[in-house]
Protein backbone atom coordinates (compact mmCIF):
# COMPACT_ATOMS: atom_id res chain seq x y z
CA UNK A 1 0.00 0.00 0.00
CA UNK A 2 1.27 3.68 -1.22
CA UNK A 3 1.85 5.71 2.04
CA UNK A 4 2.70 9.52 2.55
CA UNK A 5 3.83 11.80 5.32
CA UNK A 6 0.95 13.63 6.98
CA UNK A 7 1.70 16.97 9.03
CA UNK A 8 0.45 17.77 12.65
CA UNK A 9 -3.59 18.47 12.13
CA UNK A 10 -3.76 16.53 8.80
CA UNK A 11 -6.33 13.27 8.54
CA UNK A 12 -6.84 10.76 5.44
CA UNK A 13 -10.92 10.99 4.97
CA UNK A 14 -12.45 7.84 2.41
CA UNK A 15 -14.41 9.53 -0.15
CA UNK A 16 -18.13 8.02 0.10
CA UNK A 17 -18.96 5.45 -2.51
CA UNK A 18 -15.40 5.00 -3.53
CA UNK A 19 -12.11 4.05 -2.57
CA UNK A 20 -9.97 7.33 -2.88
CA UNK A 21 -8.90 8.95 0.12
CA UNK A 22 -8.09 12.76 0.53
CA UNK A 23 -5.80 14.43 2.87
CA UNK A 24 -7.47 17.57 4.97
CA UNK A 25 -7.22 19.76 7.61
CA UNK A 26 -10.31 20.18 9.78
CA UNK A 27 -8.62 23.99 10.68
CA UNK A 28 -7.42 24.70 7.09
CA UNK A 29 -10.32 23.59 4.51
CA UNK A 30 -13.02 20.76 4.44
CA UNK A 31 -14.60 19.91 1.09
CA UNK A 32 -18.51 20.19 0.61
CA UNK A 33 -21.25 18.81 -1.61
CA UNK A 34 -20.78 21.34 -3.81
CA UNK A 35 -17.70 19.70 -5.09
CA UNK A 36 -20.03 17.17 -5.74
CA UNK A 37 -22.74 18.65 -7.38
CA UNK A 38 -20.17 19.98 -9.15
CA UNK A 39 -18.32 17.18 -10.80
CA UNK A 40 -21.35 15.30 -11.07
CA UNK A 41 -22.63 18.71 -13.54
CA UNK A 42 -19.25 19.13 -15.30
CA UNK A 43 -19.45 16.81 -18.68
CA UNK A 44 -16.13 15.16 -19.83
CA UNK A 45 -15.59 13.56 -22.95
CA UNK A 46 -12.99 10.82 -24.08
CA UNK A 47 -8.91 12.25 -24.03
CA UNK A 48 -10.79 15.92 -22.97
CA UNK A 49 -8.31 18.24 -21.48
CA UNK A 50 -9.48 19.11 -18.28
CA UNK A 51 -8.10 21.66 -15.23
CA UNK A 52 -9.58 22.06 -12.15
CA UNK A 53 -8.72 26.23 -10.86
CA UNK A 54 -8.25 26.32 -7.30
CA UNK A 55 -8.39 22.63 -6.40
CA UNK A 56 -8.25 22.94 -2.69
CA UNK A 57 -7.12 19.83 -1.30
CA UNK A 58 -7.86 18.38 -4.86
CA UNK A 59 -11.57 16.70 -4.43
CA UNK A 60 -12.26 17.70 -7.73
CA UNK A 61 -10.10 15.90 -9.43
CA UNK A 62 -9.97 12.39 -7.37
CA UNK A 63 -13.96 12.62 -8.20
CA UNK A 64 -13.61 12.89 -11.82
CA UNK A 65 -10.34 10.49 -11.84
CA UNK A 66 -12.59 7.97 -13.18
CA UNK A 67 -13.84 10.35 -16.10
CA UNK A 68 -12.70 9.85 -19.58
CA UNK A 69 -10.52 12.77 -19.56
CA UNK A 70 -7.11 12.46 -20.88
CA UNK A 71 -5.66 14.27 -18.01
CA UNK A 72 -6.96 16.36 -15.27
CA UNK A 73 -4.89 19.50 -14.28
CA UNK A 74 -5.44 20.60 -10.57
CA UNK A 75 -4.27 24.04 -10.13
CA UNK A 76 -3.96 25.90 -6.69
CA UNK A 77 -1.93 28.88 -5.38
CA UNK A 78 -1.97 28.11 -0.93
CA UNK A 79 1.55 25.69 -0.77
CA UNK A 80 0.00 23.60 2.08
CA UNK A 81 -3.04 22.85 0.01
CA UNK A 82 -1.36 22.02 -3.47
CA UNK A 83 0.96 20.09 -1.16
CA UNK A 84 -1.96 18.18 0.65
CA UNK A 85 -3.48 17.59 -2.87
CA UNK A 86 -0.16 16.05 -4.15
CA UNK A 87 -0.30 13.45 -1.30
CA UNK A 88 -3.73 13.11 -1.97
CA UNK A 89 -2.21 11.49 -5.53
CA UNK A 90 0.41 9.65 -4.53
CA UNK A 91 -1.76 7.91 -2.08
CA UNK A 92 -4.31 7.34 -4.53
CA UNK A 93 -1.96 6.45 -7.33
CA UNK A 94 -3.49 8.37 -10.02
CA UNK A 95 0.06 10.97 -10.53
CA UNK A 96 -0.88 9.42 -14.32
CA UNK A 97 -3.68 11.03 -14.92
CA UNK A 98 -3.87 14.00 -12.37
CA UNK A 99 -1.14 16.70 -12.29
CA UNK A 100 -1.32 19.30 -9.60
CA UNK A 101 0.59 22.43 -10.28
CA UNK A 102 1.36 24.96 -7.61
CA UNK A 103 0.03 28.30 -9.02
CA UNK A 104 -1.79 31.37 -9.50
CA UNK A 105 -5.32 31.04 -11.51
CA UNK A 106 -4.45 34.47 -12.89
CA UNK A 107 -1.03 33.01 -14.50
CA UNK A 108 -2.87 30.35 -16.38
CA UNK A 109 -2.82 31.30 -19.75
CA UNK A 110 0.89 31.53 -19.17
CA UNK A 111 1.11 28.10 -17.17
CA UNK A 112 -1.08 25.99 -19.61
CA UNK A 113 -0.76 28.19 -22.98
CA UNK A 114 -3.67 29.86 -24.62
CA UNK A 115 -6.35 27.90 -26.10
CA UNK A 116 -4.87 24.36 -24.91
CA UNK A 117 -7.90 23.16 -23.04
CA UNK A 118 -10.80 21.41 -23.75
CA UNK A 119 -12.45 21.93 -20.23
CA UNK A 120 -11.88 24.49 -16.75
CA UNK A 121 -14.14 23.51 -13.77
CA UNK A 122 -13.54 25.96 -10.68
CA UNK A 123 -15.34 26.07 -7.24
CA UNK A 124 -14.62 29.81 -6.73
CA UNK A 125 -14.57 31.97 -3.29
CA UNK A 126 -18.68 32.69 -3.19
CA UNK A 127 -18.39 35.96 -1.86
CA UNK A 128 -16.71 39.76 -2.44
CA UNK A 129 -14.26 41.30 -0.31
CA UNK A 130 -16.34 44.12 1.41
CA UNK A 131 -13.96 45.03 4.29
CA UNK A 132 -10.78 44.24 3.05
CA UNK A 133 -9.63 43.52 6.13
CA UNK A 134 -8.96 39.41 5.61
CA UNK A 135 -6.37 37.43 6.62
CA UNK A 136 -4.89 36.63 3.51
CA UNK A 137 -2.96 33.65 5.15
CA UNK A 138 -6.22 32.13 6.73
CA UNK A 139 -6.87 29.30 4.66
CA UNK A 140 -10.98 29.60 5.17
CA UNK A 141 -10.88 32.86 4.33
CA UNK A 142 -9.18 32.35 0.58
CA UNK A 143 -11.56 29.63 0.03
CA UNK A 144 -14.87 31.77 0.72
CA UNK A 145 -13.61 35.09 -0.18
CA UNK A 146 -12.33 36.63 -3.49
CA UNK A 147 -8.64 37.56 -1.54
CA UNK A 148 -6.78 36.29 -4.53
CA UNK A 149 -9.37 36.21 -7.99
CA UNK A 150 -12.19 37.79 -8.60
CA UNK A 151 -15.22 36.65 -10.68
CA UNK A 152 -13.87 38.48 -13.42
CA UNK A 153 -10.23 37.53 -13.16
CA UNK A 154 -11.81 34.00 -12.93
CA UNK A 155 -13.83 34.48 -16.00
CA UNK A 156 -10.89 36.03 -18.03
CA UNK A 157 -8.59 33.18 -16.99
CA UNK A 158 -10.67 30.06 -18.30
CA UNK A 159 -11.52 32.25 -21.35
CA UNK A 160 -8.16 32.50 -22.53
CA UNK A 161 -7.07 28.89 -21.99
CA UNK A 162 -9.74 27.37 -23.26
CA UNK A 163 -10.43 26.45 -27.16
CA UNK A 164 -12.97 27.55 -29.18
CA UNK A 165 -15.92 25.77 -27.50
CA UNK A 166 -14.49 25.26 -24.86
CA UNK A 167 -16.45 24.34 -21.95
CA UNK A 168 -16.58 25.95 -18.21
CA UNK A 169 -18.09 24.44 -15.36
CA UNK A 170 -18.68 26.83 -12.26
CA UNK A 171 -20.62 26.79 -9.15
CA UNK A 172 -21.55 29.65 -7.31
CA UNK A 173 -24.27 31.40 -5.36
CA UNK A 174 -27.63 32.88 -6.95
CA UNK A 175 -27.24 36.50 -5.97
CA UNK A 176 -24.53 36.51 -8.05
CA UNK A 177 -26.05 35.19 -11.31
CA UNK A 178 -25.79 39.25 -13.06
CA UNK A 179 -22.14 39.08 -12.15
CA UNK A 180 -21.81 36.11 -13.54
CA UNK A 181 -23.52 36.80 -16.70
CA UNK A 182 -21.71 40.28 -17.03
CA UNK A 183 -18.20 38.94 -17.26
CA UNK A 184 -18.96 35.42 -19.13
CA UNK A 185 -19.98 37.81 -21.79
CA UNK A 186 -17.21 40.13 -21.38
CA UNK A 187 -14.87 37.12 -22.02
CA UNK A 188 -16.53 35.28 -24.79
CA UNK A 189 -17.84 32.59 -22.32
CA UNK A 190 -21.55 32.04 -23.40
CA UNK A 191 -23.62 30.62 -20.66
CA UNK A 192 -25.52 27.69 -21.64
CA UNK A 193 -26.56 25.71 -18.45
CA UNK A 194 -27.92 26.80 -15.53
CA UNK A 195 -29.31 24.60 -12.69
CA UNK A 196 -30.54 25.77 -9.71
CA UNK A 197 -29.69 23.92 -6.39
CA UNK A 198 -32.14 24.48 -3.47
CA UNK A 199 -32.43 23.17 0.25
CA UNK A 200 -36.25 22.01 -0.43
CA UNK A 201 -38.75 22.04 -2.96
CA UNK A 202 -40.34 25.42 -2.79
CA UNK A 203 -37.38 27.28 -1.36
CA UNK A 204 -35.20 29.69 -2.72
CA UNK A 205 -31.72 28.64 -3.95
CA UNK A 206 -29.03 28.66 -2.30
CA UNK A 207 -26.31 27.46 -5.28
CA UNK A 208 -25.91 27.73 -8.87
CA UNK A 209 -24.66 25.35 -11.52
CA UNK A 210 -23.31 27.19 -14.51
CA UNK A 211 -21.96 25.91 -17.57
CA UNK A 212 -20.35 27.97 -20.18
CA UNK A 213 -18.90 27.60 -23.84
CA UNK A 214 -16.46 29.92 -25.64
CA UNK A 215 -17.52 31.16 -28.32
CA UNK A 216 -21.24 29.87 -28.44
CA UNK A 217 -24.39 31.11 -29.52
CA UNK A 218 -26.97 32.63 -27.65
CA UNK A 219 -29.67 31.00 -26.02
CA UNK A 220 -29.09 29.41 -21.99
CA UNK A 221 -31.03 25.95 -20.83
CA UNK A 222 -32.52 26.50 -17.42
CA UNK A 223 -32.24 22.58 -15.94
CA UNK A 224 -34.67 21.19 -13.49
CA UNK A 225 -34.74 22.60 -9.85
CA UNK A 226 -32.13 20.31 -8.18
CA UNK A 227 -33.45 19.33 -4.42
CA UNK A 228 -31.31 19.07 -2.02
CA UNK A 229 -33.17 17.22 0.93
CA UNK A 230 -36.60 15.07 0.96
CA UNK A 231 -36.62 15.95 4.82
CA UNK A 232 -34.60 18.01 7.23
CA UNK A 233 -31.06 16.08 7.36
CA UNK A 234 -32.57 13.39 4.33
CA UNK A 235 -30.61 13.68 1.22
CA UNK A 236 -33.13 13.42 -1.60
CA UNK A 237 -33.12 10.96 -4.58
CA UNK A 238 -31.65 13.29 -6.46
CA UNK A 239 -28.67 13.94 -4.37
CA UNK A 240 -27.93 10.20 -3.60
CA UNK A 241 -28.35 9.42 -7.25
CA UNK A 242 -25.05 12.13 -7.22
CA UNK A 243 -22.68 10.56 -4.69
CA UNK A 244 -23.70 7.05 -6.51
CA UNK A 245 -22.60 8.07 -9.82
CA UNK A 246 -19.07 9.64 -8.68
CA UNK B 1 -75.11 49.53 -17.32
CA UNK B 2 -72.60 50.89 -19.49
CA UNK B 3 -72.14 49.69 -23.15
CA UNK B 4 -69.92 49.48 -25.85
CA UNK B 5 -70.18 48.24 -29.37
CA UNK B 6 -68.33 44.99 -30.64
CA UNK B 7 -66.92 44.64 -33.96
CA UNK B 8 -67.38 41.18 -36.08
CA UNK B 9 -65.63 38.35 -34.60
CA UNK B 10 -65.17 40.08 -30.78
CA UNK B 11 -66.35 38.64 -27.58
CA UNK B 12 -66.76 39.67 -23.80
CA UNK B 13 -65.54 37.89 -21.31
CA UNK B 14 -65.28 37.96 -17.13
CA UNK B 15 -62.16 37.93 -15.36
CA UNK B 16 -62.12 34.93 -13.27
CA UNK B 17 -62.65 35.95 -9.89
CA UNK B 18 -63.69 39.24 -10.95
CA UNK B 19 -66.06 41.55 -11.90
CA UNK B 20 -64.58 43.40 -14.82
CA UNK B 21 -65.22 42.08 -18.49
CA UNK B 22 -62.60 41.74 -21.08
CA UNK B 23 -63.19 42.13 -25.10
CA UNK B 24 -61.12 39.87 -26.97
CA UNK B 25 -61.07 38.36 -30.55
CA UNK B 26 -60.53 34.73 -31.07
CA UNK B 27 -59.03 35.26 -34.25
CA UNK B 28 -56.57 37.82 -33.17
CA UNK B 29 -55.18 37.03 -29.69
CA UNK B 30 -56.45 35.93 -26.27
CA UNK B 31 -54.43 36.36 -22.74
CA UNK B 32 -53.06 33.56 -21.29
CA UNK B 33 -51.86 32.83 -17.33
CA UNK B 34 -48.54 34.90 -18.38
CA UNK B 35 -50.56 38.28 -18.04
CA UNK B 36 -51.98 36.97 -14.17
CA UNK B 37 -48.16 35.60 -13.10
CA UNK B 38 -47.13 39.05 -14.06
CA UNK B 39 -49.79 41.49 -12.64
CA UNK B 40 -49.49 39.51 -9.58
CA UNK B 41 -45.58 40.05 -9.68
CA UNK B 42 -45.44 43.38 -9.98
CA UNK B 43 -45.20 45.08 -6.79
CA UNK B 44 -47.58 48.88 -6.95
CA UNK B 45 -47.40 51.45 -4.30
CA UNK B 46 -49.27 54.00 -3.50
CA UNK B 47 -50.26 56.70 -6.09
CA UNK B 48 -47.31 55.23 -8.49
CA UNK B 49 -47.61 56.01 -12.15
CA UNK B 50 -47.57 52.57 -14.16
CA UNK B 51 -47.24 52.08 -17.64
CA UNK B 52 -48.18 48.38 -19.13
CA UNK B 53 -45.95 48.30 -22.56
CA UNK B 54 -47.85 46.38 -25.31
CA UNK B 55 -50.57 45.94 -23.34
CA UNK B 56 -52.53 43.98 -26.19
CA UNK B 57 -56.16 43.93 -25.34
CA UNK B 58 -55.85 45.45 -21.64
CA UNK B 59 -55.49 42.54 -19.61
CA UNK B 60 -52.60 43.82 -17.17
CA UNK B 61 -54.05 46.80 -16.58
CA UNK B 62 -57.61 45.60 -15.97
CA UNK B 63 -55.82 43.33 -13.43
CA UNK B 64 -54.19 46.06 -11.92
CA UNK B 65 -57.14 48.17 -11.84
CA UNK B 66 -57.55 47.86 -7.56
CA UNK B 67 -53.66 48.80 -7.05
CA UNK B 68 -52.35 51.35 -5.32
CA UNK B 69 -51.37 53.05 -8.35
CA UNK B 70 -52.16 56.71 -8.97
CA UNK B 71 -52.98 56.07 -13.02
CA UNK B 72 -52.24 53.06 -15.11
CA UNK B 73 -51.23 54.29 -18.77
CA UNK B 74 -51.19 50.90 -21.11
CA UNK B 75 -49.31 51.59 -24.47
CA UNK B 76 -50.75 49.44 -27.80
CA UNK B 77 -49.43 49.81 -31.26
CA UNK B 78 -51.96 47.82 -33.08
CA UNK B 79 -54.81 50.10 -33.79
CA UNK B 80 -57.80 46.87 -33.21
CA UNK B 81 -55.91 46.28 -29.79
CA UNK B 82 -55.73 49.28 -28.72
CA UNK B 83 -59.11 50.01 -29.51
CA UNK B 84 -60.38 46.46 -27.58
CA UNK B 85 -58.79 47.75 -24.58
CA UNK B 86 -60.34 51.34 -24.75
CA UNK B 87 -63.68 49.89 -24.85
CA UNK B 88 -62.87 47.72 -22.28
CA UNK B 89 -61.77 50.34 -19.75
CA UNK B 90 -64.96 52.38 -20.71
CA UNK B 91 -67.64 48.82 -20.33
CA UNK B 92 -65.60 48.84 -17.35
CA UNK B 93 -66.34 52.23 -15.70
CA UNK B 94 -62.02 52.66 -15.48
CA UNK B 95 -61.45 55.61 -17.66
CA UNK B 96 -60.22 57.47 -14.40
CA UNK B 97 -57.19 55.22 -13.38
CA UNK B 98 -56.54 54.02 -16.65
CA UNK B 99 -55.91 55.15 -19.94
CA UNK B 100 -54.84 53.70 -22.93
CA UNK B 101 -52.73 55.08 -25.37
CA UNK B 102 -52.39 54.55 -29.15
CA UNK B 103 -48.26 54.16 -29.54
CA UNK B 104 -44.71 52.83 -30.26
CA UNK B 105 -42.61 51.77 -27.72
CA UNK B 106 -40.21 52.53 -29.03
CA UNK B 107 -41.57 56.10 -28.96
CA UNK B 108 -42.10 56.08 -25.15
CA UNK B 109 -40.23 58.45 -23.94
CA UNK B 110 -41.78 61.28 -26.63
CA UNK B 111 -44.95 59.92 -24.97
CA UNK B 112 -44.25 59.78 -21.65
CA UNK B 113 -41.03 61.81 -20.94
CA UNK B 114 -37.96 61.03 -19.61
CA UNK B 115 -37.80 59.62 -16.47
CA UNK B 116 -41.34 60.40 -15.92
CA UNK B 117 -42.98 56.93 -14.42
CA UNK B 118 -42.67 54.68 -11.23
CA UNK B 119 -43.38 51.49 -13.08
CA UNK B 120 -43.31 49.72 -16.42
CA UNK B 121 -44.90 46.31 -16.81
CA UNK B 122 -44.74 44.38 -20.19
CA UNK B 123 -45.27 40.94 -21.55
CA UNK B 124 -43.51 41.16 -24.67
CA UNK B 125 -43.01 39.03 -27.70
CA UNK B 126 -41.28 36.02 -26.24
CA UNK B 127 -39.55 34.97 -30.19
CA UNK B 128 -37.22 36.47 -31.94
CA UNK B 129 -37.46 36.77 -35.60
CA UNK B 130 -35.74 34.06 -37.35
CA UNK B 131 -36.81 33.82 -40.96
CA UNK B 132 -38.07 37.62 -41.44
CA UNK B 133 -40.90 36.54 -43.38
CA UNK B 134 -43.55 36.48 -40.80
CA UNK B 135 -46.67 38.91 -41.66
CA UNK B 136 -46.82 42.03 -39.50
CA UNK B 137 -50.28 42.56 -39.57
CA UNK B 138 -51.01 39.24 -38.07
CA UNK B 139 -51.96 39.70 -34.76
CA UNK B 140 -50.72 36.65 -33.39
CA UNK B 141 -47.39 37.01 -34.82
CA UNK B 142 -46.82 40.47 -33.18
CA UNK B 143 -47.92 39.30 -29.96
CA UNK B 144 -45.64 35.94 -30.11
CA UNK B 145 -42.37 37.84 -32.57
CA UNK B 146 -40.46 40.94 -32.15
CA UNK B 147 -41.90 42.21 -35.36
CA UNK B 148 -42.01 45.53 -34.19
CA UNK B 149 -39.85 45.64 -30.89
CA UNK B 150 -36.82 43.75 -29.91
CA UNK B 151 -35.94 43.04 -26.14
CA UNK B 152 -33.20 45.24 -26.66
CA UNK B 153 -35.30 47.94 -27.77
CA UNK B 154 -37.89 47.65 -24.70
CA UNK B 155 -34.90 47.48 -21.89
CA UNK B 156 -33.64 50.84 -24.02
CA UNK B 157 -37.31 52.45 -23.76
CA UNK B 158 -38.01 51.44 -20.35
CA UNK B 159 -35.19 52.50 -19.11
CA UNK B 160 -35.63 56.14 -20.76
CA UNK B 161 -39.00 56.78 -18.93
CA UNK B 162 -38.61 55.23 -15.30
CA UNK B 163 -37.56 57.33 -12.70
CA UNK B 164 -34.02 56.21 -10.76
CA UNK B 165 -34.90 53.46 -8.84
CA UNK B 166 -37.95 52.90 -11.27
CA UNK B 167 -39.01 49.24 -11.13
CA UNK B 168 -39.42 47.28 -14.49
CA UNK B 169 -41.41 44.36 -14.74
CA UNK B 170 -41.63 41.49 -17.28
CA UNK B 171 -42.36 37.96 -18.00
CA UNK B 172 -40.16 35.89 -20.63
CA UNK B 173 -38.43 33.06 -21.55
CA UNK B 174 -35.89 31.35 -19.68
CA UNK B 175 -33.47 30.43 -22.69
CA UNK B 176 -33.53 33.93 -23.41
CA UNK B 177 -32.21 35.12 -19.69
CA UNK B 178 -28.92 35.47 -21.01
CA UNK B 179 -29.96 38.62 -23.62
CA UNK B 180 -32.31 40.06 -20.50
CA UNK B 181 -29.25 40.24 -18.52
CA UNK B 182 -27.11 41.57 -21.19
CA UNK B 183 -29.64 44.57 -22.87
CA UNK B 184 -30.96 44.82 -19.03
CA UNK B 185 -26.97 46.22 -17.94
CA UNK B 186 -26.57 47.66 -20.73
CA UNK B 187 -29.82 49.71 -20.13
CA UNK B 188 -28.82 50.62 -16.34
CA UNK B 189 -31.65 48.13 -15.16
CA UNK B 190 -30.40 46.20 -12.76
CA UNK B 191 -31.79 42.75 -12.19
CA UNK B 192 -33.19 42.40 -8.35
CA UNK B 193 -35.27 39.52 -8.78
CA UNK B 194 -36.31 36.28 -10.80
CA UNK B 195 -38.89 33.92 -10.47
CA UNK B 196 -38.42 30.90 -12.66
CA UNK B 197 -42.40 28.91 -13.72
CA UNK B 198 -41.92 25.73 -13.75
CA UNK B 199 -44.85 23.31 -15.72
CA UNK B 200 -44.50 20.90 -12.83
CA UNK B 201 -42.13 20.38 -9.48
CA UNK B 202 -38.99 18.95 -11.16
CA UNK B 203 -39.55 20.09 -14.64
CA UNK B 204 -37.43 22.96 -16.40
CA UNK B 205 -39.05 26.30 -16.23
CA UNK B 206 -40.90 27.37 -18.86
CA UNK B 207 -41.35 30.91 -17.95
CA UNK B 208 -39.56 33.27 -15.93
CA UNK B 209 -40.78 36.61 -13.92
CA UNK B 210 -38.25 39.17 -13.82
CA UNK B 211 -37.98 42.75 -11.76
CA UNK B 212 -35.48 44.95 -12.97
CA UNK B 213 -34.52 48.50 -11.09
CA UNK B 214 -33.05 51.42 -12.60
CA UNK B 215 -29.82 52.45 -11.41
CA UNK B 216 -29.60 50.04 -8.34
CA UNK B 217 -27.05 47.87 -7.32
CA UNK B 218 -25.44 44.97 -7.79
CA UNK B 219 -27.48 41.20 -6.23
CA UNK B 220 -30.20 39.01 -7.82
CA UNK B 221 -32.85 37.94 -5.53
CA UNK B 222 -33.59 33.85 -6.82
CA UNK B 223 -37.01 33.27 -5.66
CA UNK B 224 -38.50 29.86 -4.80
CA UNK B 225 -39.64 28.32 -8.17
CA UNK B 226 -43.36 28.47 -8.96
CA UNK B 227 -44.99 25.80 -9.89
CA UNK B 228 -47.81 25.78 -12.38
CA UNK B 229 -49.52 22.30 -11.86
CA UNK B 230 -50.00 19.78 -8.89
CA UNK B 231 -51.39 17.24 -11.07
CA UNK B 232 -51.62 17.06 -15.29
CA UNK B 233 -54.68 19.97 -16.02
CA UNK B 234 -55.08 20.26 -12.26
CA UNK B 235 -53.39 24.01 -11.07
CA UNK B 236 -50.97 24.40 -7.83
CA UNK B 237 -52.14 25.79 -5.05
CA UNK B 238 -49.71 28.61 -5.37
CA UNK B 239 -51.81 29.74 -8.70
CA UNK B 240 -54.91 29.55 -7.27
CA UNK B 241 -53.81 31.63 -4.99
CA UNK B 242 -52.29 33.91 -7.72
CA UNK B 243 -55.70 33.86 -9.35
CA UNK B 244 -57.47 34.72 -5.89
CA UNK B 245 -55.22 37.34 -5.35
CA UNK B 246 -55.86 39.14 -8.23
Amino acid sequence: MLQVKLNPGEQIDILKNSEYKIIQDKKKFMFGIDAYLLADFAEIRNNELVADFGTGTGIIPLLLAKSRAEKIFALELKKESASMAERSIHLNNLSEKIKIIHGDIKNAATIFGKSSLNVVISNPPYLKISTGKLNPSDFKNIARHEVFCTLEDLFCSVSNVLKSHGRFYMIHRPERIDEIFKYSEKSNLQIKRLQFIHPFVYKEPTMVLVEARKNANSGVKILNPLVMYSKPSIYSDAICEIYKRL
